[in-house]
């Protein structure tokens, strides 16, 4: 094996704390300082948790999922010169249709944030006549132009990769239903154009292993590695009493992300700090983003935690890969090309 | 409009402290001392949390929903010098039929506490061959009088207006199923002689608002005002993991309740504190009374909270009612006199 | 015993058939020409079945749910000389308010038709905010003035008696919920004016026979008779794949409704013919009325078959009355006064 | 208006029967000689429902859902002299992949079939990773080349339009979901080479009328007109005792199907029949095809019944189309341009 | 391989009709006089369906559920000269505990008849705080007494072998739960003196095959051949609109009947004629018993049809081992031993 | 009425602590250390809770049921010198079978460890085609030998007696279903050898007491007193927002134990901690074992808490079992013999 990097532009000022104590398993660690966006961050805004952030420029931007005290939850944007220390909008982002005229949908949710060839991408939840997907785009994070649908319902956790493979854009999603109903398996699918997508495959179901085998869902964008597409995502366990969500990782072929190379059985992050057991969603990490550096390998991963706060953990790409190697667990399903 | 104030007598030693910090949002704000009741109050009383109070000559009287220590919930009383430190009986309240004879329901939590024309009466939840309302009242809080159940099971949150309204008893009530099933509107019906009732109508249902959008319920006993009757009722969230119980507030029509003149979109509080968040049932804040005074407009709302203890919260009027009306919302079937 | 007899009007030309074959067990028999209505009876309603009947003058008069083309159920009237062939009207009845003006439910369905004091009652199952009571009154079958909602929602199966007792009207009904959750108890109320109601007072549950262990519904107005007031109602029994609907009979107390004096354990009709097993809605016989005459002791019983025909039996009071009596068996919640 | 005519190739040989008696409702009627497939029709395969049919030279090919006698579907091919008397193949069809390889999925069932531009295209339901559309084309019904799923699951009921529409060929499908959960809205997508689809729009959901008031789904192949497409498709009614499925219509803009220009609020035809209400699946009327003559306005409806037969129904367009027209009810979600 | 034969006595008077038509799939075929019970067929018992017959000296013998007309099952004894025509006991079978006193179960229902050495034992389903086995024993169909229930509750479908195995006598069973919750599995448990059980062994599951995808539960005894033990079995589907109950076939290894060695992809015998379609359970195949004879090979399976009639199908043995064989698939958990 | 006394092996060095303050209700207190086993105890492990512990030489031994970082549990045997502090293995037991070959169930959960006649016994629950019992036994605590598991599917909260009784081992044991379905009733079962068991009773059902109106289980071995058997178990509450598991106690009769002599109607111990409210599962006190001394009457009980630490609590022979006497409410069916 060649050395382990990152395929990706350094990135400078990557949020960084050492580990208190060192982890007993998973090389995935909390920031002291957790949680990083507390309760009632703005005015009209009670909650703001599951978010996703990128560097820009000399700073960085998020794209954050703002519960209002209505309930009804938006997508707000928020600068930070440290990605710790957060100024979020006092408005909602005011997504337009390709002809500048005002297009915002009935709520907006969990959103990703993506960059490819210099444009970047706002993959979100919201209603289709059902939940699916949003997508827009923006070069300068002031206008944001909504693109077709991907996907028909229902749909949850689009997730872009940061570059086209073979020449198509690809993305993961969450088939799912109209309820909270407790199934769900990564599909990646590709498009020429973001108009129009295909070519559906299976990438991977609920595992065997209880943490996730409930469901699953795609959280960061994959991060690409020389061991391929380093991907961070949702598990769920259900109890006789409620859910848990806990953070797992897996990494993808390079060519051909239907195939899963590696997937750690062990979860990466599971709920136990007061700040993800208690809150609007009890027992809740769960990963939407992360900046990491290809210099230093270090990477700064945002969860949701208890839909009510932010959480930040650390780990490092020399750490976590050969983790998530020596603990593999792979299905037939997972190293399917995923075609029926 | 003429100057907003309450239609309602003074009251001494309203509780009251001032916010430690502005809210950001709604103009209420909890007592820093909360809960005011905790666990184990009183022997062979496990938890004490959705409670009604009223002043009572020099002093304040309460009935106090008691989670026995099998489990099995009766209405307590209790006495309180300054409406915040409370002396709970030992024994549940003796409520008797007309005729003086024991008349104990199996049963009896979610009390309220209301009086009009010098009557008290007090309106709970009871087995009647399935969750309904009862009442009984009293003059001294010493024989607890039982009147006819006003209605046929299922219902519950049942609600008397503090005075009669074009000469009839007028009471809010949430018709609801045989178990906790995630529905339930508010609606307002006439008695001449609190034996008979009728001239049923709907006041509002569950909101477009996620707070409120899986099930309503009146909350404390209407206080009459200059703009209307102003209720504090609670509103439920169902997430994918549970529900959430927030306190929500509406402006209903002086002489003709089932309309409302105006409903906050927005929760007025919702569950953020410790004891709000976890106990017995997770997530709760669950008004069920307030003390105000008319003369200085304070409004001490008493509320449940996680069904475990008991939480006091301000506002004034002259800072809710605007808070209310600028940011409302209203449906066609808030709006309607209710009738079908 | 005095004699057993009817207390009614005599009622010539009930509709009558001696059975083909002795019954070997409850004395109740089919009409041999069974469906008496059958599919698409008029234009714009496929279906007729749950539907009451009362003779009038020289003739008969019945209001039918009528399932429309659209699915939707409406009231229709209609005429007939012999009580088994019926005109349906082409048009809904036009109900109108207090003032005459037009006053329609979204929709209608399961009517009674009782006489009290000279005036014809229909109640039916409507659309209030969720299925609860209507009730309208006519005198000539012409006008037909809707009175207030006697209940809250959710109820179904609302069944008049046909004299005041202790100087009151008396209804039972079914309180339910907002699906078709299978539970529900009889309820018995008063009303000094047809506008207030009160003093609800539990009739009789489900049984542990097996037939109607999943719930029970009031079905045909009380029969007076000298032994009490004979109910027809019925029972539902939960199979591993669906439900079935059969009629039962029970005797309530004269003055005392609520207290059950026998009921019969065993179906005196249970779904056995095509038209009852098969429909839009499979095993389904629900009674809604009967005639009767005083005279001979003939019931017809009129009863909705698979939720697409009218079926009519037969039985003689001086059979049916002592084979309820023979296999009564009741339990402490029937015979209890009611109140809790 | 113009005069009302199929825009399609004049079909000679359209199975017919004139109605045995006028219909009193909608001008659909039955053939006589119903169900023109029993059971056990080939060797192996215990039922055929489901099924499409179209013109093919001289005579008749159809694509049927065979029920094995393992309970699994899969699509036959069959061959008819007259469009009711059907020969079916021993074997399954052989699809293959664009190598020639065989491409066999787990199941198969409620296939469409459809010509547009010369080839012939199958649409089914199949797994993939849970239920979704299938697509194969043939030129030659000898070969059958799978091409790409369009959709992600969870999905059924794609129907082919038969010719591109704006240069892009459309598709009716109904998302859903992993169970049989009821609920689902009509969609529409488009594709420029049928394997990346996109621009999906909202053509109509569940309607109000109880008749499809639970779900429905896309049926036969829209037929083109000069009033815009006319579908007939399905609606389901849920009754306290199970599922009924009926045959509606609708009539979509010819250049923008995801506007409804008429839809009818009464069922055209729904279970009446005892092959319709009785067999594997009760009360099921499920419209796959239809074979219609441009020149005669012979529409001839193939319907699966019960889920055990395969039924025939008439109608011709000058009567079927004043018919919705005259009974259509749009809401805005139908007339809606369909995007979120 | 050996000549195919039954290791058991011969049978006079086995039931018998040749097929009217040879039928296209599985050798089994139903007698053209079906049902040979009706309803009502004996005073206060409204069906009897599923049944267990044996030949006893002369005659046979069988033990039956009957529903009584309170719709509560017991089981009533039956005698026929040809197995075909019946005469049922007026009377429940009066069980006795082993002290001879009365010992009756609150209902009773599915019994199987098996005699092993010189005494015959019936076990059915009955309550034990929970759906559970009941076991009795007989040697002159005149003394029931009943021994202790095998196994805790929730348990179905217990079927005896009619020898004992490796010194134990051997009981199959399928564990199901408090409810009609669709799933279940087979399994094999062993008891050296019907008073204590263990060696639990998994036998088999629900298959891929749709037609047993739901549950499945053993059926008849097992017949004692050449390959094994001869096992009719049933198997459920669920369709989007219930249940459809068909007869499947197996064959166990003869030391260690845990292990299945053939078993029958095809159903033998589904729901297809009036009496199986419609009743008080649509679409039920139900087997019991058989009576087969050593000599002739001809085996006469009695199933219950749709909760309401008795149904009578044949076959050969000659014909449905090599049938079974040809069609077999077996899973893994099929053919393991069973014990985890 | 003798002395009331253990009747058991005094053991040194039972955990104690007094209480710190007198318990104003049940005596029964927490350890102030609270809780004695935190998160990540061992490599591997994320959470260790139900949990058997046990006077072994010189020293205590415990089973523990250890989540492994895959969500996976399994018995993990733990060393302490003071039943407080405890050294867990790094590797599960390695259970082998009767040949000394491996045989390890698929996950293993709530282990109970009981001596009898020097031998100790493990029994927990375990995947059997479904969750049933799993038992292994050993002498040396190196060794671990699997017996026959004891009972058909599905089962859990296996508790072996400490002796035998009437010459029988003696299980108690709760018979539920494959999910976690709300309900359960405590049985006994014998068993000569610890392969075949039989003569099941019913001891006792859920509670009218709403903290055990759910289900219950049998919790730690009975500890054998002169009042009979002293059982401490869980009960569940069902709220409108999720589960609450309490402790509760009984006294079973001696020879018996089928029979309940007194149940507390009261909770002894309810989730009111941080660490029983919430973690994993939230609102869990779930009772697995007690170390007690017959000398000093001192009980420790050690339990689950939050299915996510190991809590212990104290409380004395002479002080429980006279509240349970005197709180003791028995329904027919807990003091029946429980055979059916």
């Amino acid at each position: 094996m060649n050395e382990l990097k990152m395929i990706s532009e350094p990135v400078k000022g990557v949020p960084w704390q050492e580990p208190q104590e060192k982890p007993s398993d998973a090389p995935v660690w909390r920031y002291s300082e957790n949680p990083i966006i507390g309760r009632n961050p703005v005015k009209g805004v009670a909650r703001i948790f599951n978010s996703a952030v990128i560097p820009y420029g000399e700073e960085f931007i998020g794209v954050f999922r703002g519960e209002q005290t209505n309930g009804i939850p938006y997508i707000y944007m928020g600068r930070s010169k440290d990605a710790i220390h957060w100024d979020i909008d006092k408005e909602k982002i005011p997504f337009v249709d390709e002809e500048g005229k005002p297009f915002m949908p009935a709520y907006a949710y969990d959103p990703r944030l993506v960059k490819v060839e210099d444009t970047y991408y706002i993959i979100w939840c919201q209603d289709f006549y059902g939940a699916s997907m949003g997508i827009a785009k923006t070069e300068d994070f002031k206008t944001f132009v909504r693109l077709e649908n991907p996907f028909l319902p229902f749909n949850r956790n689009g997730v872009l990769f940061p570059r086209k493979i073979n020449g198509n854009f690809m993305m993961l999603s969450r088939p799912s239903d109209s309820g909270h109903t407790p199934f769900g398996d990564i599909f990646v699918s590709e498009s020429p154009d973001m108009v129009y997508w295909g070519k559906h495959r299976h990438v991977m179901g609920k595992g065997n292993e209880w943490w996730q085998s409930l469901k699953i869902g795609g959280g960061a964008a994959p991060i690409e590695t020389t061991e391929g597409w380093l991907l961070f995502y949702h598990g769920v366990s259900g109890t006789c009493n409620g859910y848990v969500y806990s953070i797992g990782g897996a990494i993808l072929d390079i060519d051909n992300p239907s195939i899963v190379k590696y997937r750690c059985e062990n979860f990466l992050l599971t709920p136990e700090q007061w700040y993800e057991e208690r809150g609007f969603v009890p027992n809740v990490c769960f990963p939407c983003a992360t900046i990491h550096d290809s210099e230093s390998g270090k990477i700064a991963i945002y969860y949701g935690a208890a839909d009510s706060y932010v959480g930040l953990a650390f780990t490092r790409l020399e750490e976590i890969v050969p983790y998530i190697k020596e603990h593999s667990t792979v299905t037939a399903s997972d190293t399917e090309i995923g075609r029926r």
